[in-house]
């Protein structure tokens, strides 16, 4: 544990001070220039870094500012599951308008809660004011074999952690003025870093991975034009959250589940479950061909359009 | 040098494949979840998060885009610079709002020049739509023996790199809507991080630094606090841009000149300034007593406020 180094006078440094009181055990070495950190000999560093903006990526009215921080924090820690990180610590950037700042607390308390699940601490960041509230978080860890989207190989499997299709749901209700039901808002309100999991893979034979955040299909064709492979999923075994219809899971953005690609038969998927608490699905196979995805139901193929694109409107 | 994982579709993919091919060479394995980095044994990680946010920041009417991109981009290379490490890579998290993206190419241009001129390259990102333009640079870097605020020691001098004052200079006339004189305004859009200069200081005795961000005379309060010893600043000592009054420059923010501490006698400003190119300057002494900053001008006592709070609007 590093000493947090004494803050200046002023309200932005009193912000600072109140945020670091939050987090308690879960910041560390807060204060200086830079935060300085040590990995094992033979890590590799992995970053990453997200932005969670009001009202492209959240509504004020869906989430209580617990949850906003809660969720922008995970968003990151997720791409160190990706790679099969361990995570070295998390900087939070965050831009907090004047009619947010008796949120802030709460803010924090939900940052501090994500971070303290994934095992890390809060080692640094930026405070400002602004216009509209924006939380970025990046993530810093390291591991000795990371994951890569081009692993991917044919004959391998292809497996998806959780279950999908809350996130949409969720979102498709409050865009038609309903609330979610509660297991869909949980997911995404509160969505995990499946970093253990993750780590679990890495161990166990998987070949590729990324973490679903544009939509199992989208993400599938990121992993297919990395790898240079045909991925074809299977929608009937897609697994999905209590509501959801597999085509809506299949588009289903910010899961943060986990797409691994590993050779046939090399993983056992009660084990995983066992260690992990998480389930594990297979949803296809990689096979040679010209790189993209096939999705099939029924036997039949299905055509699905990319998922999304904050830049599209 | 990694290659570039292959990018999605969309117009959110396109904008950042318009990044990445503006950077050239200086973008570096690019698209995978997480960017992977490599320290030398012995090596820690420092890292460092900036966020600038238009209208609070600065202007549009102020700077051009290439300006905005490098401000950005070098007020968070600066503080790798302030803990003497050097740099492994950046990550550029960008908001860009509809009316802005018609300038991300000049943006991207600036960023990727900062970036070049520290010797180092963009690693990974995000892109994300908003309300206000909004970059938040992360800086990552490696150092043997890192400078922290915490090491100033009694009989130590205290040193300033370059010349002060020309950004408070640039924003009173901007603020007086006035023109800025052509080096005042220089100093503001178009700072240098000193990385190379802050190495040279590491390895020849320097024993505390800070990049001035604040104002010199907060930053320094910065250091005592930190040192818990008192800080003695020779205003007549300071050096100034033409124009620019010692009072003025010694609360000038956003200069990313470095204050450093150093035993007496340690450092040779000539060789210093042979090496650097940067003019290096004693404008104080460190004693015991109780942690601050005392301020002199013509053997009297000076009494100077705080640097920027954005939070205190």
């Amino acid at each position: 544990v590093t000493p947090h180094t004494p803050l200046g006078t002023g309200k932005e440094f009193d912000a600072i001070r109140a945020m670091v009181a939050r987090w308690g055990a879960s910041a560390d070495g807060i204060g200086d220039d830079a935060a300085l950190l040590d990995a094992q000999p033979g890590e590799s560093i992995a970053v990453s870094t997200d932005t969670s903006v009001e009202n492209v990526h959240f509504r004020r009215a869906w989430l209580t500012p617990e949850e906003i921080g809660w969720r922008a924090t995970t968003a990151a820690l997720s791409d160190l599951a990706a790679v099969g990180a361990r995570p070295l610590g998390v900087l939070t950037a965050l831009t907090v308008p004047p009619s947010w700042r008796p949120e802030l607390d709460a803010l924090s308390s939900g940052i501090g809660a994500a971070v303290a699940a994934a095992g890390t601490r809060v080692i640094g960041g930026d405070l400002t004011s602004g216009g509209e509230l924006s939380i970025t978080v990046t993530v810093i860890g390291a591991c000795t074999r990371p994951l890569v989207r081009a692993g991917a190989r044919a004959g391998d499997d292809v497996w998806v952690t959780g279950h999908l299709g809350g996130p949409g749901l969720a979102l498709h209700a409050w865009q038609s003025h309903r609330e979610p039901p509660a297991a869909a808002r949980a997911r995404f309100a509160r969505p995990e870093a499946r970093i253990a999991a993750a780590r679990w893979l890495a161990d166990h034979g998987c070949t590729a991975a990324i973490d679903v955040s544009d939509g199992l299909v989208a993400d599938a064709r990121h992993v297919a034009m990395a790898s240079g492979h045909v991925l074809t999923l299977h929608l009937d075994d897609v697994p999905c959250v209590d509501g959801a219809d597999a085509l809506a899971a299949a588009v289903s953005g910010e899961e943060y589940e986990l797409l691994v690609t590993a050779a046939a038969g090399a993983i056992d998927a009660g084990a995983f479950a066992r260690a992990s608490g998480v389930a594990l699905t297979k949803i296809g196979a990689v096979a040679s061909g010209t790189p993209g995805v096939v999705v099939l139901r029924g036997g039949n193929r299905v055509e699905i359009s990319a998922g999304h694109d904050h830049f599209s409107a």
